[in-house]
């Protein structure tokens, strides 16, 4: 599943990333203000307007739990894939009411079921900020005090957009650091559910079939997105086109990638592939090994982290992807080729050379002192919802205090509202769960880091993992939000006063984090930043500003054409139908992660079996694009972006337009699927504007 | 498509193929005098009885094709696949009545229909004749003669048996000279279709999904053996199973496996990898090119160079398979560890490294004399059926007459018989093909021997490929085979005084051919058949009995497991279903090679779509297994053997049970479609045992 990628939310220090000089057909994730228009007129006579383009964005939704989505219809549908949906399905299901394993439909306006804490994301606002930014640390010349400028004048903009407009503002660093952009969101955090599969027809085939196709899944889900009480009534929704993604057709996937590595120099990616892969690979299968454990226990313990061993394994494949493809020697090749031909291209020039020429250099060295410091910053965590918000606590009653430039990053003034509303999320967490994945956690820590690495001191009392958790967790009142908004709103006095031994534990650490950021900072970042700067600013120079840059969970536009590919000695079809789904349970006998719901089953008289289930097409793609909708020159919703074959999991570092397939629902089966399966005609109706 | 794999119909010098020395679990095409039964035993705790053993064998049949298959009625009836009784469908097809395209169905045995030059061969008697072949070179130092001599006795071994029990009888090397055996066999040259399906239903997604599962192929045919002039009646038949093979089960495959490599020192890998491959890839993709060309022009073109191109393709892939094995570090190194272990353990013993130690390198260095030379025996050919029967005649007058140890290879005593219905088939011989396939053939030579290359020359009148291949195709007369019959029984006077034009050119040829026989026994051969002898005897010591030979064309068992495989980043279930068919073709939008017959798409409400259709087993099989018959326990027919997957192409070094599958067509699906498809329901009655 093209989830978020789990790197971006690895307390890691940022990847350098460059965009790419030598563009292949059809590659790119391209920001909404530099669409690909050249490429679209030249290869499909195709010439959007603005308006299109404006109408596309403005239907397009990010969902801050790590996806994308988009509206479908004027009353504030909101089309997203079910395991997007998930984390919010999972949140609202308790032993009685599943549900995950159900599905869930809501007839009536009244049933609709409100997520605990969905915030999403709508880009209205889009200002290039780029000059101010790089200009508030011009005449500084030490590294750390021009970083530390540099990011009070981020905080300030986005204040001050804040301010002046009530919208959610972020300053977006895009060709890493090459630009810096002021988006401005619509946010609305009244998000609530209409329709969810069953998990088994959305993730037919499991595990084993995830990152693959051909592929038989309805991995959808429908919210309402609400304001002030009300559906959300809007212009900005894509029309559904009931015939769908055909065969050779050009489309258009809008939605927000997380994050890739395509222009990380070969020293950040030997880092990558000798340092970081493998430690998250081996802190995976260590989290996956104890979550399945906790789930062989019964049907109730297997439905709470089932949730959690779904993203683990999603991101488990998807390192196991790139691990191959970094020990691929051709992309290797590709990728030094591609280097050399931009420090060629920049020696060639005096003044380049002068200015940007040493920034590999700086970089390599940069590398060479992060990787000793990488396996702490990774394992140094808790993995408990109940700390992490413990922790959030502590910083938060100090950092407010505190001028806004100065803050730790996430506690600027214009960042507080959505902090705020997710540290008071009502969703219940299970004491069982906290303490298994934390038990999980600082047992690796101990094991990586040892007994008297620091961190570990500060939470592990007595060396003692067991009773260190038991104690935490069972004393702990945080798991109220009430708990939390008191000791929010109390503030440092409240805080520093409480015994709640999770906070305590907060307390001990917060000096800990506090010193690896600013050491991450001063000796890291400080280098690291200009010196990816000088490589943006020389790559601008040397291929044009006919790039896009690295995914950085922001809007993107991409474009492909829906086509099969080469695969296991013949070829892929552009399409899967609901033939295909019968085969390949029958084929397994229906036995899981194979087996049709009793849905699906009893709909099989009723089904037009040869109708599109799923399809793949060249659309350049990443994790964070899920949900993502797909739609055709007329800019009608034909499909849903749902996953990637197992050859795309190399776009982390390289396009390949031959193999790499971005993997959709088709807007034909979504319909077909609520009307014969779900006997939802209403939602469908609602859908093709037929109400 | 697994067909007689096309390098055992090439003229070059015999590869040396050893047994293995550390067996993989289900790997092996053993002998029915040695088989696998500890095996079985000790994993599946599965003993046969020779009952049960000589049953299967007897029940097996060779198609000298280039196949297998099998009895499964008491009144004759053979099953086999269509694409190995697609020569005879091309021989009794004509524009008018196009078998291939229309498939067939007697529904009288008054209508089936007689295979023009067809034999099929039961294996009835196996005699180990070792001490007599290689005793009669024991005492000969001179290379060349022992090698003359050992020949010598293997046509009298021959002639001896023919004579005495009128079986046609062969000496085979087994173990590369480990073993000699005399196999006596019952042959039928009357052979009759019965059924068979459409091509496009036997060969659903064509080249793309040959040699490659998931698949949706209904390659079956099925002839009746006739002994003068009716049906064979035979207890040895196999019981249909209806049901058909299971996920999990053990399964066995009777069948002829044409040739493998397995134990080819890596200096013979070298020659296979770096001048082998190469020459024969760029042979076939030029043959193809042609025969595309040709069927370009119209549907009769088309029809008469389908069953051409249908081979060449199927080679191609073959060879692009075996190229891609041996550009796998990882294989090479597998061999290189092995024949590292085998050296070292023959040179701890010091009387073994005397006796055999020295076999490596004498093959290497052979290996590098051949090298050179193989270009000219590949590309010396014409690919002319009429050119090929005109060199036969020649030679057949000839060599008839000398002393049988002394002839050439093919014309012993005891293969005149099967030579003779070969050399006088009725089968239909076209000129406009014949012209193709012989200009391509003699343009390839010239382009690649030069224009002055002996055999070039001999053929090639005044250096015109052009006019020379009209002068021969249109003038000669062989097309009639009462013209061949006339010069055979007319003998070397008949020959001599031709002024047949292809008469004329294979005189001219006769010589040069005879000299490179001559060239090649006494300095390749004669060196290699001792050294390779060397070599088997090595390993009987240094490994024991206990393995099985290379593949030979002769019948083998092997047996295995029902079960899917790592594949595609997922999993390939075990088998397929008839949803999978119209899944595919869907995903094609009807497409060719995708497309559903009209009886296909016009059973559609009739069939059972959750009937599996193929299904894919451990068993180990190669090029010739095609039509082999899959047992159960019990020596029911549960499948039908047509392919291996994509993994399999390797099998010709290696075997990996991991990712190796053998193909087959599911009985239930044969059943399903000669009822719901074809309204065969007599035949399938027979099959059942019903009548």
């Amino acid at each position: 599943m093209y989830m978020l990628n789990f790197r971006a939310v690895l307390l890691l220090p940022a990847t350098l990333l460059l965009a790419a000089p030598a563009l292949h057909a059809e590659e790119g994730m391209w920001t909404f203000d530099n669409p690909p228009l050249k490429q679209l007129a030249e290869k499909y006579n195709f010439h959007p307007t603005q308006a299109w383009l404006d109408h596309l964005r403005l239907s397009s939704v990010r969902l801050n739990d790590g996806g994308s989505g988009s509206f479908v219809s004027p009353d504030g549908l909101l089309l997203t894939n079910h395991h997007v949906a998930r984390g919010q399905l999972q949140k609202n299901s308790t032993a009685e009411h599943d549900y995950l394993r159900t599905g869930f439909y809501a007839t009536t306006q009244a049933e609709e079921m409100k997520s605990p804490d969905l915030e999403v994301n709508v880009l209205v606002g889009m200002q290039n900020v780029t000059e101010r930014v790089q200009g508030a640390a011009k005449r500084i010349a030490d590294e750390a005090k021009a970083l530390k400028a540099r990011e009070a004048e981020i905080a300030a903009i986005e204040k001050e957009s804040k301010d002046k407009t009530g919208l959610r503002s972020d300053v977006v660093s895009l060709y890493h650091g090459g630009e810096y952009w002021l988006y401005q969101y619509k946010a609305y955090t009244d998000v609530r559910l209409v329709f969810a599969p069953e998990e088994q027809a959305a993730f037919f085939g499991g595990d084993p079939d995830n990152f693959t196709y051909p592929r038989y899944d309805l991995d959808m889900a429908l919210f309402r997105v609400y304001e002030n009480g009300k559906p959300l009534h809007t212009a900005n929704y894509l029309k559904w086109n009931a015939k769908g993604a055909q065969p050779g057709e050009l489309i258009f996937i809008s939605g927000n990638p997380g994050a890739t590595s395509r222009e990380d120099t070969i020293a950040q990616l030997v880092t990558e592939r000798d340092v970081v892969e493998p430690a998250i690979i081996e802190y995976l299968q260590r989290r996956i090994a104890a979550a399945q454990q906790f789930a062989a226990q019964g049907p109730e313990q297997a439905r709470l982290v089932g949730t959690t061993i779904f993203g683990l394994q999603n991101s488990l494949k998807v390192y196991q992807g790139r691990v191959e493809a970094l020990a691929d020697k051709a992309i290797i090749a590709k990728k030094q080729a591609a280097e050399d031909d931009f420090r060629k291209k920049v020696a060639a020039n005096p003044a380049w050379q002068k200015e940007y020429g040493g920034a590999w250099d700086t970089i390599a060295h940069v590398e060479e002192q992060i990787r000793p410091e990488i396996k702490t910053q990774l394992f140094r965590r808790t993995d408990s919802q109940l700390f992490t918000v413990a922790l959030q606590i502590v910083q938060y009653v100090a950092e407010i205090k505190r001028p806004d430039g100065d803050r730790l990053p996430g506690f600027h003034d214009a960042q507080l509202e959505s902090l705020r509303f997710r540290m008071l999320s009502p969703a219940r967490i299970y004491p069982a769960t906290e303490k298994l994945y934390m038990t999980t956690a600082l047992t690796l820590a101990q094991e990586k880091l040892g007994t008297q690495d620091a961190y570990v001191q500060a939470i592990v009392q007595g060396g003692d993992v067991g009773r260190t958790v038991d104690t935490l967790v069972d004393g702990t009142k945080l798991s109220d939000p009430a708990v939390r908004k008191e000791l929010i709103d109390g503030g440092e006095a409240a805080v520093a006063a409480s015994t709640d031994p999770m906070i305590e534990a907060a307390r001990r650490v917060d000096p800990i984090v506090r010193e690896t950021s600013r050491h991450l900072r001063d000796t890291i970042s400080s280098v690291l930043t200009p010196a990816s700067e000088k490589l943006a600013k020389a790559r601008f120079l040397v291929y044009g500003k006919d790039v896009y840059p690295d995914a950085t969970f922001t809007l993107r536009l991409s474009y492909g054409t829906v086509k099969g590919y080469p695969y296991n000695g013949t070829i892929a079809p552009p399409f899967t139908t609901f033939y295909g789904l019968f085969d390949r349970s029958a084929s397994f006998s229906n036995k899981p992660p194979f087996d049709l719901t009793p849905k699906e089953a009893a709909a099989l008289g009723k089904l037009d079996l040869s109708t599109p289930l799923d399809f793949v097409s060249t659309g350049d793609i990443i994790g964070g694009n899920s949900g993502s909708p797909v739609v055709n020159r007329t800019g009608e919703l034909v499909g849903l972006i749902f996953d990637g074959n197992i050859e795309s999991l190399a776009g982390d570092f390289v396009y390949d337009g031959q193999r790499n397939r971005a993997v959709a629902v088709h807007s034909a089966a979504m319909l077909e699927g609520l009307r014969k399966i779900y006997n939802a005609d209403k939602l469908a109706d609602e859908l093709e504007g037929k109400q």
